[in-house]
């Protein structure tokens, strides 16, 4: 498997420090990546400076550097220590001609003098024909014998534009599978990235690039995990460590700031998330109902949320989570209630869940903690807020200042409450926001205390106040006495 | 084509009211989807309501309900007069025993008899083997045998839990199709989706299910807009109407809440954006170079960005874009800038590049607008803030009012600049916020007045900050004399 950094990065808006993406490397090797294509030494200085980087950290996995078909870019890639090169040569007339300005001849030319040259260096040499998928498959075959004669360890089909079909990678993958090793490039303009990789693999191709989470250029790469799992599930084809997919996602989500998709296969919030009634509750009888692979197998769990699917089974199982108990009749009052919500267009959270209990069961109760008062006032000096809490019948007022009106209005709740109030702020999470500056944010919190867990969302057009609701609420759960909240993230296998 | 909102909205966290179901519903019938499944009559009344909104809107398309295997299901979709089912009968082994409790036989009993049941009552009938996939591919073929026996207009190959391989489901879906028409059904978990459609379509299947996006149960289902460009763009086959594709796409993710990724095949913002280098130089030189069709196929347009990678002819384009004229010499020093900030990681926007201009160039310019203060108050009561201003050499002080504080900033700004400053917020954008409260937040506004547009970053830990500056930074390229701005979205090949 070979993971190009490079062309993750040439996605519009991405760019990574040389920190980040030493550190992006140092995860792909402890996940067993064999090639780790670390940037393209030709684009300047600070790209070079990076490259060294990563070639400084004495990885197992070999790296390379993107060279066009140009000796220079050979010489810097030399200097900055790679293990070898992604040499990329003109496959396509278009390319050949219109951007190359060159003949067939002279790419065949070109790409036996480098390949000789990079491999008199003692590189590691893979030869990418660019826009393959849309060359003449007798002169793809040219420049792929040129290169194997010269000495190149890999030749790469490459559907640079994300154009292709699986009939006609498979057929043109088998001609080149002929000549020597080769590798596969595809992109997901067409949605057929992997259809495209399973194309080739099945004519004889035995290298795939990819790119974390799939991000890349236009539409992307195909993604290493989809890969990974996919090989590993349904050919018993092992090629990375499994169980390091999920964080490896979460640290190139996190460094480039290209959010994962809910729906990301294997790396998805959701990939591994219950909510439809039926689905829960086969889940509930059985793990496998609704899985093709336990959520541990790539490092993470298993989560059942509830929404108007809802069904008996799986609101149930919530309530037990946070330790209430309910009989049959007020479980179906519960799901009367949970799916009224969900037809609304709502997300049901803890606190809707266990609020619907107490009143299907005609339990009081008295809020723990109510917000009474918020004032946060911000933009010149030093971010300020105050609030004023009832906290077990006592009004409570304190102030904070923070490094901005939310940061500074949570650290005035945290002061109200005192030392004895051990919550911890797990998780904070705004979805983005578009559209108007007088948009209703969402905010959704997790906080636990010990062993104890909850979820809150408050919405409101002000940001600070909806942080601070939801804050607020989630605390008035946690410091209640059980039933109201239970263990943390408990899935119903435990 | 058959777009399962049922499906897309089993998603975790997804729930949708009448009002946007028929309207999502009206624009999958403009695309001309033949087949639309509304939502499952069973689930409760409220989704019984949304589904007659959808029966009465006299579509186009065959309007049907998701049904179990039970004859009470099939009652509650006759009485949402829907035009036809997908009947969901057990068939793996796993789901015959386990889930519901019967026998193989039981399952082809039930089965022929509620088709004969719908048939009768002239529904259009669908049976779906779940989890076929995992099925005795022997039983799979008696189920298929007793509904065309009994009538069923298809059935359907339903990879349920995302499990199964091409090869597996070319077996399959071959063996089916000999018995009468064949439908697919793929979900995305090892990222074959797509692959396992491709399949079945090889094998002799002719409709597939799909939803708006991906979205669906877990890692989602197969994309109605992968789906159609692969086989238009590929095979010459046309199913959807291709340039409504995209308004459809941002409507679902609207109404859903579930954000598209950038890189999204088709409807993803970058998929027609080319930032790099060799890529946008290449794109300048000829559209199809780096595009495997023209982004007007799917209702989209092109667009060129500036990072790290960023070439000689793309930040010429860029500032010929802005009015501005270098010569080659000025050019490649504000390349040199421009790969610098995107070395650091940042993204590079039209006032980072217009800055770099003026200074390679020499060109003093005093800032037309400048941030001298900035007050916000916000929480309880009405959120105000108040802003001093530098415009054109003028202190001015404003304040203003609005529905949290970064509204109130921006009514505030409105107010100091006047009457004759008829700029406009095109776009606000906050990426979501995850982590903690103190994460820093990049704001990123486009504005226009005229035919002029620009597009301005800021980042800050305050939120109103961060929106202020942003904005006041755009209008201080706004309201300059050009060069410093010039027609918006003026893509190079126009």
């Amino acid at each position: 498997m070979d993971t190009t950094l490079r062309d993750g990065e040439q996605a519009p808006g991405i760019s990574l420090s040389p920190d980040e993406k030493a550190d992006i490397a140092r995860a792909l090797d402890r996940a067993e990546v064999g090639f780790i294509e670390a940037g393209s030494a030709c684009t300047g200085p600070g790209e070079r400076e990076t490259i060294k980087r990563v070639t400084s950290l004495g990885l197992d996995a070999t790296v390379t550097s993107f060279a066009r078909g140009v000796k220079g870019d050979v010489d810097l890639a030399l200097d900055c220590y790679v293990d070898g090169i992604t040499l990329v040569v003109p496959a396509s007339d278009r390319h050949v001609e219109s951007k190359v300005g060159t003949t067939r001849d002279g790419v065949v030319e070109t790409t036996t003098e480098l390949v000789t040259y990079a491999k008199d260096h003692g590189l590691w040499v893979e030869v990418i024909g660019e826009d393959g998928s849309r060359a003449d498959p007798d002169f793809l075959e040219d420049v792929a014998r040129a290169s194997h004669d010269a000495g190149a360890d890999r030749f790469c089909f490459a559907d640079t534009v994300g154009h292709t079909s699986p009939e006609h990678t498979y057929n043109v993958v088998s001609r080149l599978a002929e000549l020597g090793p080769t590798s596969t490039h595809t992109h997901d303009d067409l949605g057929l990235a992997m259809a495209n990789v399973h194309a080739s693999l099945s004519a004889g191709a035995d290298l795939v690039h990819t790119t974390v989470n799939g991000i890349g250029e236009r539409a992307g790469n195909v993604a290493l995990e989809e890969v990974a799992i996919a090989l590993h599930h349904c050919y018993n084809v092992e090629t990375v460590k499994l169980d390091e997919l999920y964080a490896l996602a979460q640290k190139v989500a996190h460094a480039t700031g290209v959010v994962l998709p809910p729906n990301k296969a294997v790396v998805g919030e959701n990939a591994f998330t219950h909510e439809s009634g039926i689905h829960t509750d086969g889940t509930l009888k059985d793990d496998a109902m609704y899985e093709p692979y336990p959520p541990e197998t790539v490092g993470r769990e298993r989560r059942l949320v509830l929404g108007k699917h809802a069904g008996r089974a799986g609101v149930k199982a919530a309530l037990e989570e946070h330790g209430v108990d309910a009989t049959d009749e007020e479980v179906a009052a519960v799901v009367q209630r949970v799916k009224e919500l969900g037809d609304r267009g709502k997300r049901v959270t803890d606190a809707d869940l266990l609020a619907f209990a107490e009143d299907v069961q005609g339990r009081e109760r008295d809020r723990q903690v109510e917000l009474l008062d918020l004032t946060a006032a911000s933009g010149g000096g030093t971010p300020t807020a105050s609030v004023r809490l009832r906290v077990d019948g006592d009004e409570r007022v304190a102030s904070g200042t923070g490094s901005g009106p939310v940061d500074a209005a949570v650290k005035a709740v945290r002061k109200a409450l005192g030392p004895n109030a051990d919550a911890q702020l797990d998780d904070y999470h705004v979805d983005a926001i578009t559209g108007g500056t007088d948009a209703v944010v969402t905010v959704e919190v997790t906080m636990s205390s010990g062993d104890r867990s909850v979820a809150v969302a408050a919405s409101h057009a002000d940001i600070t106040r909806a942080s601070v609701q939801a804050m607020v609420d989630a605390l008035d759960r946690l410091l209640a006495p059980t039933p109201g909240v239970s263990e943390p993230a408990a899935s119903a296998d435990d």
